[in-house]
């Protein structure tokens, strides 16, 4: 692969394990709601045990945001840890069946691939538990600078930082990319991640990142206000672009000279909110590398968003340019 | 468990990884379209590496049948061979959710646990490419007998024929049951099965069998004709009790003394046909193991039918005891 590449993204290898469930059964098994909360071996067997019969999809935040720019045509990679097992086996499957390039080498360690049971109660709402396995062995060494330069925007998600080398493979992924004269975005993924590396994260959006994906919770956790609006007009004053998504409310992309609001693309039922965020990302910088305005890119990434809500799994069950092509060509 | 069970059944423990694919694919890789086929690990891998992104849900037929019944509020159990690896767990962890008694060793081999390709076209049908894997190990010593005393009907899928010694289990199991004046069922699971047993499953069909399940392909080819009428006369002459389904034409009841017509359920969009069979058998046997009518079977069977093709994969989505209440009673 020596092309030119739209989109890398550097994050967790992780298989969804999905399940319905109803609120009791959040509330009984002590489940934070919405969130996604680190788990290890022996909880995340007590879950599994108490679950229902499940479904698994290829997951991962950034690895959904790269399937995503390759569906909707562009040219993406991944970076990012599976064990060398069966779920391994499945992940790069899936993420290369999708079109995306991914070479990395599995662990070599027996520790598992990771795996994130997902709860997604009647609201659509989905809680997260993830255990991490095999993407704590992400390490700088599988950054490939070759292929960072060769990328207009290189992706990583705020989960990155939980595993510790994986922070580090972050650091230097980004540090080849500026060199290189290429973009770094970044996801803050989820507002307990935010909070738990708070001022690490402060200081990566002001001086590392050239755009910056957030939902409501994530952007007000990182400037410590309770106020939307506020912390808006913080992101303006620190970054060069932002897109700040608020759910049905739809999304608004920040530039030091204006705020744009983009409506949120109009879903007949909303089955599962898994993936939401990573696919507005896709179709974001999907818009964004191929030279569209802002709000073009706004309304392509709520197209995707719209799409990945109203199945189960974040993979996309139609081909993301069909839908750009029947629904805003 | 100790109380009596309705329905315990024998059959592949099988993980489905299903994915769309159009009819140029399934040309393409010389597959036979709406067949079980069984491949070895080669073909797996090339198969694998050609298709599409998938998704993966447990099935096998019998196990579907067993979690149908389970989902109606019945009592199963299921006997079926698994290997020691991750898809095994996944496995038991779908069947067990679902309310199955499952406790079945898995293989002690290094052997992996079966899965099926199963392409789904646009037109909803399935094709099937089955790796059978960690099933060959299932043996007559992993039959229960006080498993099968207990069960008022113990059912087996006609793929048991395939790996050898489960063809053993199959006959030890139905001895057991008849000598404990219980009943067996056979589903004859796909024509190119029946041809390669013809006449064992002719024999098996006369001689051993009391509730016979069969689509119209599989029975006309167990009575080596091409006139289904002619092939449900010929049931009527050899079986006690038949259920011969015709898709969207619903299915005939038959008993030597009467065929009874059960409407097709109406679906607003048939989007896989897998696990139609299987379903339709949870559905008879839950009426039948709870002393209903042959048309009150049949419409449980049409009903659990109709939620199975209405998404992807062969375990509900919904749970059939609430669809019976909302739209049977």
């Amino acid at each position: 692969m020596s092309e030119v590449i739209d989109v890398v993204g550097i994050g967790n290898a992780i298989v969804d394990v999905l399940a319905h469930c109803d609120d009791a059964f959040i509330k009984r098994l002590g489940l934070t709601k919405g969130a996604m909360t680190l788990i290890d071996t022996a909880r995340a067997e007590e879950l599994y045990a108490a679950m229902g019969p499940a479904i698994e999809i290829s997951g991962g935040c950034a690895a959904n945001t790269t399937v995503g720019v390759a569906s909707l045509g562009g040219k993406a990679a991944f970076i990012g840890k599976v064990g060398n097992d069966q779920l391994g086996g499945i992940f790069r499957h899936d993420v290369r069946a999708a079109g995306v390039h991914y070479d990395i080498a599995p662990a070599t360690s027996t520790t598992p691939t990771a795996r994130s049971m997902i709860l997604v109660t009647p609201d659509a709402e989905r809680t997260m538990n993830t255990y991490l396995g095999a993407c704590h062995e992400l390490t700088p060494a599988d950054i490939d600078p070759h292929l960072i330069q060769r990328a207009k925007v290189t992706y990583m998600e705020g989960y990155l930082w939980d595993p510790p080398l994986a922070k580090e493979a972050f650091l230097k992924a980004a540090r080849i990319a500026h060199e290189a004269g290429q973009e770094v975005a970044l996801s803050l993924s989820d507002s307990f991640c935010v909070n738990r590396y708070l001022k690490e994260f402060q200081d990566l959006v002001k001086n590392h990142v050239d755009i910056l994906f957030a939902n409501i919770g994530e952007i007000t956790a990182l400037w410590e206000t309770n106020d939307w609006h506020e912390a808006a007009r913080i992101t303006q004053q620190h970054c060069d672009l932002a897109a700040l998504t608020r759910s049905e409310l739809g999304s608004v992309i920040v530039t030091p000279d204006e705020m744009i609001e983009i409506p949120a693309w109009p879903v007949d039922r909303i089955v599962d909110l898994t993936g939401a965020g990573d696919l507005y990302a896709s179709g974001f910088l999907y818009g964004y590398t191929h030279g569209r305005d802002f709000e073009t890119c706004g309304r392509i990434a709520s197209l995707a968003a719209g799409e990945i809500i109203s199945h189960i799994g974040a993979r996309p069950e139609t081909p993301l340019a069909e839908l750009v092509l029947s629904r805003l060509v």
